[in-house]
Formats: C-alpha cells, sequence, structure tokens
C-alpha cells in the first residue's frame, strides 16, 4: 500500500526500534521463546470455566475493569492471594496483588517507578534476557552478581555491595530468580535467601523477585519460602501465568507493600483482558494444584529426552546444568566455542537456540553458554533436533567431535 | 504492610503519577466511563464461542501469540479485514491490521513513534478525554479545530494550518472521531472528508482516524465510507472492541500503511489477552451484524430516556447534542454556568458525570458544557440520577431554575 502516500519514513522520530519484518512463521526445531507443552493446555478446562464464570459474572462485562477498580479481576486476585500463601508463604489479601499484562509489564512498571538513567542495579550474572535488554534500552549500568548451581552467591553479592557503597553507589533493586533461576534452573537454598535479606537490609537495596517458574517443580522438589514472604517489607513480588498456563494469555502479578502497589498501578497504562483474567482464575481455583502437577510431570519426562539427546549428539562436550523445574535447560559448551558464530546457520537449518551471551550481563562470559527449552517440541523433535544442532555445532566450531559413539567427519 | 521496611517514597523516582487510592467502588448514578449495557452483553454467545475457538485453537494457547506472530490473532484480524471493507469501505487484509490493548494502546503506540515534546498536533476543539490529556502529558503543543453540529469545518482547518505554515511549524497528525464524534456525537458528512483529507494532502499531515464509536449507529443513520478508506496513504485508523462488546475486554486494532503498522508493532510490549481476541473474534465472526444493530436499539432506546429527562429536568436551560449513536450526550448549559464547581457536589450526592473542561483542548471554552454516558444505568437510574443532577446544578448555580413546570427553590 505504500508508494502514493507520505515518505513516512520523515515523520517517525528519532531513537525508534527496527520495524518489524513480515511474519515467517515458527521454525522447525523451536529451543527458544518459553512456549509451553500444546498437549498440556486444558481446553475442556477452559471451555468449562469459560461458561461457569460468564454465566456467573458475565454482565460485569460491561464495565471497564469488571467494575472492580484498577488492581484488576477480583477473584483472579482472591486466588492469587491464597495461592501465594498456600505456596509461596506469603501472607496478603486481594486488595494486596496487582494484575499486570504478563510479567513483563510488571518488570517494566517496576522498572518504571524506581529507575532512571545512570541508576545502578544488580541482578544474577547469567540473567533472564528480557530483563536485561529492558535494563540495557533503559541506560542502567548493570552488575553482575556471580552465580553457582545453587544460585546468587551471597559472599560474592556482599563484596559487590560493599564496593558499590564506597564509591557512593546505592543501587535501585537487586533482580533475582530464586526459584528456578533463569536460565540455570536452580533453587536458591533457605540460607542463601536470608543472606541475601539481610544484605538487602543492610544497604537499603529493595529485592525484586521474579518467581514466573516457581509452579513447575520436579515432583519431590520442595522451594523455600519466596523471599517476600521472608521478607514483605523489602521485596517486590512478580510471577506470572505463562509457564503455569499459557504464554498467549498475558496474565501476570505483583505482590508487593501498598505503597509500591498504588504506585505501579498509577503508571499503568494497559490492563490484562477481561476474558484472561476471568477464565484463567475460574479454571485454577479449582484446578491448580491437579494442572501444575501434571504439567511438571509431562515437562520432566522432556527434560529427559533433551538431556539424554544432548548426552547422546554433544558426548562429554557438553556440560549440562540440570533444572529444579521449568521449561529449559543451561548447557555449557568448550570455552573454545562461541555460540554466536552458530545462531545463524542454525537458523538456516531450521533450529532456533537462545546464545548464552544474550542472557549474560558480560556477553563474552555467556559466549559458550546456551540455552534450550524443551517444552514445545515432541519427544522425537527434541531427539532429531539436538542431533541438528549438534551436527550444526560440528561444522561451525568442530565441537562435538564425538557423538554417541560416532566420530563426526566434517 | 508498611511501617517495619523502606520508606519506598524515598526511592521513587520523581515525576510519577499520584499513587492510586483504595477502591471505593462505583458512584451510585453513573454517567462516565464509556460503560456499556450490562444486559447486552451476550453472554450465552460467548460461551459458545468460547466452547467452539478453544476446542478448534485452544492448544495454540501453549505459544507465545498464539504463534502467529506480532499482528495478533490471525482469526481476529480477518474478522477485522472483513468487517473494516463491509462497513467501512476500507481494502486491507490481515496483515494490515495490528491488535492492540484497547484503542489506547493504539493512541499511546502512534504517539510513541510521531511525536516528540514541543511538537504541534491538531485535535477537534472538543475531543476525547483521554487523547487530549495524553497529549498534555507529552508536552506536545495542542491546537483546536472549530466543530459544529456536523464535526470539525474544513475551512477553520485550513486556516489554522496556513496560519501554522507561515509560522513553519508542520503539525505531526490531524486528531479526528468523525464518526460519532466524541464528545459531540456527530458524523462528518462525505463533503467534509474530502476537504480535510485534500489540505491534508496539501499540508503534508497525516491524518490520525479514531472510529471506536463508528459500529454503533441509530437505525437509519449511515456514515460515510471512513477517512482511512478514502485515502489509505495518509490515514492512520483505529478503533474499538469497547463500545461494540465489552470494555474490560481488552481489544483495539489499527489499520495503516505497512511503514507505519511495522514500526507501531515494533514498539508494542504489552499485547491482548489469547482469550480476549479468540472468543470476541469468534463470536463477532458470526453475530457481529445482529449484535450491534441490537445493542444499537437498546442505546438509542436510553438516549431517549436521557434526553426526555434533561428537557424535564433542565427544561430550556440545556442545550442537547443528539448525537447519530454512541453512549453518550453532549450537553451545553448557560454560558453564566462553570460544571467545574458541580463535579464535587455531585460526587457528594453519588452522581458521576464528566465536565467539559478535560473534553475541551481550551478548558474555558468547555466551562458550561458536560458529557453524559447514558449506556450503563437502567432506564429508572437514568431518570432518577439527572433529576439528581439537575437539583445539584440548582443549589450549586442557581440553574435550571425551572423543571417540569415547577420552579425550583433554593
Amino acid at each position: 500500500m505504500s508508494g502514493t502516500g507520505f515518505a513516512y519514513s520523515s515523520l517517525f522520530r528519532r531513537g525508534l526500534a527496527e520495524p518489524i519484518k513480515p511474519w515467517a512463521g515458527l521454525p522447525k526445531f523451536n529451543f527458544v521463546g518459553g512456549h509451553n507443552d500444546p498437549e498440556r493446555i486444558p481446553v475442556d478446562g477452559l471451555i468449562d470455566a469459560a461458561a461457569s464464570v460468564l454465566k456467573r459474572e458475565g454482565r460485569n462485562l460491561a464495565l471497564y475493569s469488571l467494575g472492580q477498580g484498577p488492581l484488576g479481576y477480583l477473584g483472579l486476585r482472591q486466588f492469587l492471594a491464597d495461592k501465594l500463601e498456600r505456596w509461596r508463604g506469603i501472607e496478603t489479601n486481594a486488595d494486596g496483588v496487582l494484575i499486570t499484562v504478563g510479567s513483563t509489564q510488571g518488570i517494566n512498571l517496576i522498572n518504571r517507578i524506581l529507575l532512571e538513567p545512570g541508576d545502578t542495579v544488580l541482578v544474577e550474572e547469567f540473567v533472564y534476557f528480557g530483563a536485561l535488554a529492558k535494563l540495557q534500552k533503559l541506560g542502567v549500568n548493570v552488575v553482575g552478581i556471580p552465580l553457582d548451581r545453587q544460585g546468587l552467591r551471597p559472599d560474592a553479592l556482599a563484596d559487590i555491595l560493599g564496593e558499590l557503597k564506597a564509591k557512593g553507589v546505592r543501587p535501585r533493586y537487586i533482580y533475582t530468580i530464586p526459584s528456578i533461576q533463569n536460565p540455570t534452573g536452580s533453587i536458591l537454598p533457605l540460607d542463601r535467601r536470608h543472606q541475601l535479606l539481610a544484605l538487602a537490609r543492610q544497604y537499603g537495596v529493595p529485592v525484586f523477585e521474579d518467581e514466573c517458574y516457581a509452579d513447575l517443580l520436579w515432583s519431590g522438589v520442595v522451594a523455600p519460602p519466596s523471599l517476600y514472604a521472608l521478607d514483605p517489607a523489602h521485596v517486590i513480588h512478580i510471577g506470572s501465568f505463562s509457564k503455569s498456563l499459557s504464554p498467549s494469555l498475558r496474565l501476570g502479578y505483583v505482590a508487593a507493600d501498598w505503597a509500591v502497589l498504588s504506585r505501579l498501578a498509577a503508571e499503568q497504562s494497559d490492563t490484562a483482558g477481561a476474558l484472561d483474567q476471568l477464565i484463567a482464575a475460574e479454571y485454577f481455583a479449582n484446578h491448580f494444584e491437579t494442572h501444575v502437577r501434571g504439567l511438571s510431570a509431562a515437562l520432566a519426562v522432556k527434560l529427559d529426552t533433551i538431556v539424554e539427546a544432548v548426552e547422546k549428539e554433544f558426548g562429554s562436550a557438553a556440560e549440562v546444568w540440570r533444572p529444579d523445574g521449568g521449561i529449559y535447560v543451561w548447557l555449557k559448551l568448550p570455552d573454545s566455542v562461541d555460540v554466536r558464530e552458530v545462531v545463524e546457520p542454525a537458523a538456516a537449518a531450521g533450529i532456533a537456540f537462545n546464545a548464552g551471551p544474550a542472557w549474560a550481563v558480560d556477553p563474552d562470559a555467556g559466549k559458550s553458554y546456551l540455552r534450550l527449552c524443551f517444552a514445545l517440541p515432541s519427544q522425537q523433535q527434541i531427539r532429531d533436533g539436538v542431533a541438528a544442532l549438534a551436527q550444526v555445532f560440528f561444522e561451525r566450531t568442530g565441537i562435538p567431535l564425538q557423538s554417541s559413539n560416532v566420530r563426526r567427519n566434517a
């Protein structure tokens, strides 16, 4: 439709993101994106939930925000208050929770009320790409906290806070994913939680806790109480329905002190859709535990499948960070490998994976890492995709040289 | 939960909006807010639509954006392309439409790609409060275009564009609501549409067309083709499901040249909820015409009721701008009345109305006007509420002195 009208490009303000390209569809082997398992969408349960909640409350759709004010649908907030108490040890109520458009909006709103360009924030050295990219775009100074297989290291955090204080810098927050860390999949032990909170209090730095994967733990795994449960006055807590139910539903939440919640709500322009809120609340009010247990069990099977495939195809070249739950696995290849060189050839072969550098405060420190999401592909696609990925890696980097018992030839 | 933790107030960045207050519920007589008629929510139709679309496509909920890319749910974009062609004369297709989180997000995104502080934009002198408030917050210079009972006056627009050009100012856009203008309720005639577009082309200024009420016309009323239909290369078109279906659903859309659409999508962080999109598309694909006809007929009855009530209670003191469709009526009181003085006493009496000054580029020019939304209250609430409002006005301003045939006493 272009050509006869404006040269619109001359009208746009400067500094915009690159325009999107026409949609090209999903890759054949899709190990990115936080997608979930299509087999585990509770279609019949959602249909029943839609019928019952619309029959009971559907007329409220005539009102903005269902006539229930700026925090979101009351039924969803009640469900969340109950879930947070029973599962995460958090004492709150429906007025202590703000519904957001996915946890993405929660992150944006929290950044909006707390951050200005030049501010400093602390995050785990390997960290959720979306949170990191937003901070970089805001012109914030991001400092990585070293982590190990148990999550962030309080000893290292103490050093960083001390050094920053010596320079007169008070970080605006410590962002952490303590329960199924993204991308490493660890759960922060209780003693480290207490140490982290003690440091936060000592240095007067709020903790920004992201628990968007905490509902998906392997059978037998128990996470300690959330940081917000342990110290509600110093923690801002966010979560999501994207992993526990559906990422297409744009539903997340913030639980925090009213001083914070009332600011976040005032800055919120977009709000979550009513049908997303009504139907998710109705379904989860009756089926939360059975649903997340079933989903977690299915994901655990896929984790086994992808770990087996990685061990078969990459052999000893890949070090697996086996997660305690969730939908992804973090892999370390030999230091000589730079995964950035493999992203495009893999895409050309129909394979998408997350390259470590985008998930690392110091991109070079992440250069030999990759993240593979395993929830969307079938077990067969996992096996075929990991085999195809190993072949692309070998062709590009010479690693892995050995797959199963077969030596590769270039 | 405050008191033992941070003084959070010292951590917030400057320039934030005032925090929200705890929700106090809706006023007894609610003539504000763009709410709709609870009796006209098609509850059974939505339940059926939810069942059929979830059975067919529910598994896609496992993917971000239903696996259909950044423009939104394909079925909804297909419905919109079809509706825009049949009802508004617009030639487009599913890839010419971007789904937004209500038309509010559409306005925000368009402002984001086109506006910087100090820019100039043109709007009708009486204009949708939300659009005006956003422009003021952005630090944009807003110039009002005089309007009459037929909408904006192209002769006045020509003068303004000429004067601005003489000063070296090229406005960034002309924002207009040509089909059921908000707040005056008029439909811009075809000849004025052509004149407006000729001026836009002559001065190189895009037209930003907001058609969020265009689906709700009284029986027998026909709107000319949309501005976007008449000149797709120079117009950005937005619309909404808030008035035609439900404002709690956060669903709107933009139809525009790909040069614009691809920029808007790139700046879009929040996206519309999948269940809102799926269920609205499924319902409207089969029931759009019958639903909006039934809703419009019900609204026309309420319009008659409120106009009768205003005539009865305010007598000749109120000049009624009878709308051609929609959910509100614009009233003019004598010049001596300043409605701002009545907002708080009315609220104390349980009555909410929109004061003209907030809907006017020059607040003082709107001081004797008010907007009453009539979709939410029942006919009896309309009668009782307008009577109560007249009493508050009389007590505060001495007008209306006469109601029905009875002279009021102070």
